[in-house]
């Protein structure tokens, strides 16, 4: 990151703007995990070591940030196929950062928090006939799932409450 | 309900406060579940046929009279107990009232709402004996379902979506 801090201060075209981008995303994702989602939005500049004006220019809000965060996430998931376990907990990590995060992400109406549905859907759709779970497991089955492991940890963001959380929803998913 | 029309007129004692009040409970549950949480919160005393002194002479504001309506379902769930799919769908029918209800009761630290969890936790205990859950079930797993649930449904309030919630958590837990 500290390859970065020198990059506000003159324009060197789309390479930097791409590696101002990843270094604002690596700092929002480390701060979020540190201090929650309530972090000032200025703080993930400071961190990056990337100017208020970029920050901005990259993203109209902390809402945005988290949105890129989460995508980047999928992109791995899709990279590296994992199966329902290693799924969920995944699921729980991300979601431990804030409930209002969350929150955001799931009523947003963007076209990007649409186009990440999308994408979790066929993620999903993978890992059923990956993992062998049973024959008659749905898409929504799963959905409802990562929900409630998303939401339950979001509201007890303890190591011990996303892992019992996981042990009932993957027994309930396999019993099917 | 209309027996209590003329009560905030004159002072009739405690007798009619007692009326008052269980007037403002049922109408707060009725208004909750057509309207959700964000009905305003004088529409209560209206629907009760109650002045508004009398609301704020019983409960200070909206999550007040949310802990109250929901210390009335424990009642009626300690009164007549219920095996573990019916008290998740329980659960899961006082989540649909509102997201936001649902974390004002988790993260408030009043002494009622501690009483509540307390007497949650009792309800849980008998109920894992009586619906004869796999030995070594815990209250914390039953707990973790039912916030699942609770949550999942106030995300996603739809018959469908609690039915779902409710068969996973309720496999995994009978598969311990």
């Amino acid at each position: 990151m500290s390859s970065t801090g020198e990059a506000p201060r003159k324009n060197r075209g789309p390479a930097a703007a791409a590696e101002n981008r990843q270094a604002l995303i690596d700092a929002a994702r480390d701060l979020f995990a540190e201090q929650g989602f309530s972090v000032p939005f200025s703080a993930i500049a400071r961190r990056a070591g990337v100017g208020q004006a970029s920050l901005y220019r990259h993203f109209p809000d902390k809402v945005a940030i988290g949105v890129a965060v989460f995508e980047e996430n999928l992109r791995l998931l899709e990279a590296r196929p994992v199966g329902l376990h290693d799924f969920l907990v995944s699921i729980a990590d991300q979601a431990k950062v804030s409930a209002s995060l969350l929150e955001a992400l799931v009523t947003s109406r963007s076209p990007l928090a649409e186009d990440l549905a999308v994408r979790l859907s066929a993620i999903i759709t993978d890992m059923i006939a990956r993992d062998d779970l049973p024959p008659g497991t749905t898409v929504d089955d799963v959905q409802a799932a990562v929900s409630m492991v998303a939401f339950h940890t979001a509201a007890a963001p303890t190591p011990d409450a996303a892992e019992r959380a996981i042990a009932i929803v993957e027994r309930g998913l396999r019993a099917l």
